[in-house]
């Protein structure tokens, strides 16, 4: 597997996505091209020990900053995040990971690799731990703030094909996102969309029904489907209430000084709580339905949550869930 | 002041609404009308001792389920609902206070007490809890699955009379929820709103912008108005996860010898942690926009919050706030 890596994404680049992109070459044996200024990224490489041909720096001279417009980033040609979605084009590379901008990826991601057979709207999916110990699947989470019915329909599509592979899973459980249990409730989106899903159940699609705001962390469901406003809304307040029960945790030990001394019995517990809850755990969000295997990474990650994308990126190139997404699409997402 | 309370309401009635209400006789002074079917009341009331001119039964014959339409619920006339809402309507209460159905609630107040004047949508108001140790108004949390950008207009009007007067805040701050802090982020029904909310600053509305999912419980906002789907799911994804943390942080505890020996000297911080984060402490959820003054409080609802949502009725009822709506609306709310 060879995979380019955005060098100069992210809050703490080029130093993280470095320090992740060789660990993964050394754990996984993985080729890495290493998109971006070639001075900077060999300066930082220097640092690091590695086969030497499992890594190499491809040129890209131009930054997509982090709250830049995506229109302005998609007319920077040079930037790190053209020319790594360019080597995933002309198969230099089997994936392409970043953990920049994410408008800005996806943007390059349909102009440079274009959309699969079709689909109508690519979605972001993040992919969530829940209580049963296995993962979520949740989309889109931003990409599409207004949609369709028929465009959740292809989410639940998309998002089951890459369940039933890269989490394996046999029949991945689809789940709308909707506020009750019963059919007919919800908003206009949600009350259409349940008939398409419902129909596409007859041709074999696993749709088990509404999922509330409290099943996206239950495991009830193996993907969850919502238009990208309230899939971003969703994962930004799950993102925020994990720092917030650590941090209220952490004052309310530190207020009591018998709590105080308890605590240090408590590291092997929190610190295998604290993993329970960690995005970096789960390996980056998959960008489903262009033509090409793009992996997302939040733009805060650690070499972990880079190391993780990377290995996500290497499943989702080797199972050729592109492939079958435009099969199964041509299958149930027509309606 | 006087409280109707409706005794048949929540998931453990009558005993919990019973109990609550005895305790806010007793620490408030309050007067608690029960409404319910007086011989199963009069024999939970007689467990209790209590100052007998404070507590008085009010027969209602007939029980709205947990799950039922509110359709039908809004036909039984002689529900604890329905006659509890009636005796606000007629003045013999000042509040009315229910655990019961949230649908029917809210459908028997459209149809008892009625709309305030001007008012398009009344909407249900979740109090949540911040990190700076004040109360967030997030509201339409299910009233209004399909809104247009007037009615989120008025959801922050209606909000921001609440929390100035309720929270004693001099001048709350209004967010919109979105997915960026930029003008120009969001879908159709954001943007839109944006550019209402916007204009209203001149008349005086403090709107302070984009609130993402991250802000719900940051502390930024005092009010966060968003359509009732995504504030439903938003305020469900927020209960369960606090429970869900909570459970993860007791199964890891058990998991290690040592930290379940350390855990004991824990228990100060812990109960102190769960206190933050429940829901119990803030009091019901405030039904904005009906000529009178209701509080919702959960189904699973235990006497304490029951007590708190009859505190927070009784601070609803004191600060007029109704005809403070009406003013706020006459003046912002109209686009």
């Amino acid at each position: 597997m060879k995979i380019a890596l955005d060098a100069m994404g992210g809050d703490n680049a080029p130093q993280v996505p470095i320090m992740g992109g060789i660990q993964a070459v050394k754990e996984y044996g993985v080729k890495v091209f290493f998109v971006g200024e070639p001075e900077v990224l060999k300066k930082e490489l220097s640092k690091y020990s590695f086969p030497k041909s499992l890594v190499e720096v491809v040129p890209a001279d131009q930054i997509v900053e982090m709250g830049e417009q995506p229109s302005k980033a998609v007319k920077k040609k040079n930037s790190s995040i053209h020319v790594g979605m360019e080597l995933v084009k002309n198969k230099t590379a089997d994936a392409f990971v970043s953990a920049g901008n994410t408008g800005a990826v996806m943007a390059v991601s349909f102009f440079v690799l274009g959309r699969l057979k079709g689909v109508e709207r690519p979605a972001i999916s993040a992919v969530l731990p829940n209580m049963r110990k296995t993962a979520t699947l949740l989309l889109d989470v931003g990409a599409n703030v207004d949609c369709k019915p028929y465009h959740l329909l292809q989410f639940a599509v998309m998002g089951e094909t890459y369940a039933r592979y890269v989490f394996s899973c046999q029949t991945p459980k689809v789940g709308l996102l909707n506020i009750g249990e019963e059919e007919g409730k919800g908003n206009e989106l949600a009350k259409e969309t349940y008939q398409l899903l419902k129909k596409a159940t007859e041709k074999g699609l696993n749709f088990a029904g509404n999922a509330e705001g409290r099943d996206i962390y239950s495991g009830k469901f193996d993907v969850i489907v919502c238009d990208g406003f309230v899939g971003n809304v969703a994962l930004k307040l799950s993102e925020s209430l994990a720092k917030i029960f650590a941090k209220i945790l952490k004052e309310e030990i530190n207020n009591y000084f018998i709590s105080r001394l308890g605590a240090i019995t408590l590291k092997p517990a929190i610190k295998s709580f604290r993993r329970r809850i960690d995005y970096a755990e789960w390996g980056g969000a998959p960008l489903l339905g262009v033509k090409g295997a793009v992996i997302i990474s939040y733009g805060s990650s650690n070499s972990k949550a880079i190391k993780n994308a990377i290995r996500t990126a290497c499943q989702f190139a080797e199972m050729n869930i592109n492939e079958r997404i435009e099969e199964n699409i041509a299958r149930f997402g027509t309606d």
